[in-house]
């Protein structure tokens, strides 16, 4: 595990639960096994998953599919103050999208280092270089339970990607 | 202007005209005035604008409205060789959607060393960087026809932002 925070009890909870469910996911489809998680005011508000087969759209990965939900519930576009769960460590898209929601933590399983660089647009820039890049502008925790789906990420990545 | 290509004569016409749509949103709205088209097979295919505050979701740039109906239109989540025109250079997470739309083309106005660096942000990352680090997985033109735009991004971002 790395990162600039140490994940609560309750992120922890909430991230093997979305891990769980990455694997049912890639248990029972042929598509990109990805989830996420918001948690808001000490509680998870709304989870999501990797919707761009379905809705034939590329843009539409767990986190962007997430933050829509959560500013739909909270009915804001701004998502201050949330907490940001992930069983990846988030791609360049979503890692943007997280900030411009105004969300400044993030927790993630997988990352980076130890999954295929498919998952990732531009791969020789690392996580630590984002967080340089914006003052340090959000705290992160990466490596979460994240034996539970690594082989999902280093397996499957090419498979998803080539199609 | 600088970059890795010239745009063409169609790239230069199109990119003047989303640039005079995001002038009349500029005029009439107190909201992000950003535009982008994708061109496909040699003519315009869609054009969008930045709908965040009208669908309340931080995620709905210009650039990934325009992809998502461009994937519609095509009924295909790929789109390339497309290219993807846009009124400001896109930031991080629309640049990363771009390629995970698979487009390996973008034209642009104004450039992030001419205009606010709330439009960004990694704002110490630019854009020769993230070229890099895909290993030149894609060409750009920037600052076409920006003379007509850079007032927009330099004067506003500070207050669309703030809200």
């Amino acid at each position: 595990m790395n990162g600039t925070v140490e994940p609560t009890a309750l992120e922890r909870e909430i991230m093997a639960s979305i891990n769980d469910w990455a694997l049912q996911i890639d248990a029972n489809e042929d598509g990109p096994a990805f989830t996420a998680a918001i948690i808001h005011e000490g509680r998870e508000l709304v989870r999501g998953r990797n919707t761009s087969r379905q809705d034939n759209n590329p843009t539409h990965h767990a986190e962007v599919v997430t933050i829509g939900k959560a500013t739909g519930a909270l009915d804001s576009r701004h998502l201050h103050g949330c907490t940001l769960i992930s069983s990846c460590q988030p791609c360049e898209m979503c890692l943007a999208a997280m900030r411009w929601a105004g969300i400044d933590r993030v927790i993630f399983a997988a990352q980076q280092e130890n999954i295929d660089a498919a998952m990732f647009q531009f791969p020789s820039l690392v996580l630590p270089q984002y967080h340089a890049a914006c003052g340090g502008g959000f705290d992160y925790a990466g490596g979460v339970h994240a034996e539970m789906v690594n082989h999902i990420y280093r397996e499957t990545a090419t498979r998803w990607s080539a199609d």
